[in-house]
């Protein structure tokens, strides 16, 4: 785990950086080891969100790009709480697809943030997960994600 | 954390009366200093159920009144499992903003809630927060939200 | 809790044999004694998937089959990561119900899932619920659910 550095270069990864949320609540919130992540949308490190429905007028590749945008925007998020290289496993990946009523495929856009997940962090990116779709989503971001995530080292 | 109770009645905030959920689930649920709290809906003390969408037949004023009303049950929940003074911190709080499907704006209706439940905890209150739309909830309400706690004292 | 077989053959229940997901992630992980379960959705022992939306295509006994269906293939997830007698208490029951957009009894057809996992856990099946509708699930599925548990023993 001392190399997630060395993997986001090797991946031409770069974390985001993230200012304070607008509203009344924390980016993160930690008890013991555990570290839970507030929802992230799809904004990219420019600011524009990536907006849209799957099966409407997103594809299933604009979902996963969008996917793997919030999956890297919640990585800074844990990076900023606790240092990436004190992640010890993402215990529960939670995501969720703008979708057509007829789209039923959200596994597979979801696999842009799990695949990302894994890619920069190892085994510690193993993690369950729930995909599910949405009518729309805040800012009519193609995809919102949140996470639970198991932390090393004190508080 | 001792002055709960008078914050909630300088807010002129009073915990409904809660009666036992009609169906095979409890309020809330502990294991060790960690709680969670069921699914909250939209229902004031009264038994009204402030219902319908944001941004179809409900604006956004009402949507964060309702966002109040989740929030006052959930303390309610809290308060009746272990005692408010008891609560260390406000995890996570997940928010369902029943919405027209181009309403976006979910975050600020759950500030309702938020914000209620730093008035009322201070610090303890503070949290991190997932907020999503839905096309419908539970009995037509407007608003659903329930939450994972840090709670001190033995079980 | 020694009795669990025993009361899934009394129930004439027999828990499905799931194979790996074909994502990237994992059934279930584990943090000490605390277990998450990937979403799982109304596919029966026989791989068919149960679908629909309920007040639509669909009735409130069709989405109450389809959530004992989930539940039973939670439980088939608990056996396979650490035996379901050792489940101390499942925790949080988060269950999604495919609705049509007048549809608002989602609570009922949950009880599919909540009775069941009373019936064959007792008491370790009391569980915190939040019910929630969506516009459509996964593969067209009438329910999904996930849940996090308490589980006996070393990892």
């Amino acid at each position: 785990m001392t190399d997630v550095r060395e993997r986001l270069r090797a991946l031409s990864l770069e974390l985001p950086v993230l200012g304070a949320p607008k509203y009344s609540y924390e980016p993160t919130t930690r008890w013991g080891n555990l570290l839970w992540v507030s929802g992230q949308i799809s904004r990219t490190a420019s600011g524009e969100i990536l907006r849209g429905r799957v099966g409407q007028d997103a594809s299933l590749e604009d979902g996963r790009a969008a996917a793997e945008t919030s999956a890297l925007n919640l990585l800074a998020r844990v990076d900023d709480a606790v240092g990436l290289e004190n992640v010890e496993q993402i215990l529960k990946l939670d995501i969720w697809v703008a979708s057509a009523p007829d789209f039923t495929d959200q596994p597979s856009v979801a696999e842009g943030a799990s695949q990302l997940l894994r890619s920069v962090l190892g085994d510690a990116g193993r993690h369950a997960r729930t995909a599910l779709p949405t009518h729309v989503l805040p800012q009519g971001a193609l995809v919102e994600l949140d996470a639970t995530i198991a932390v090393r080292g004190e508080k």
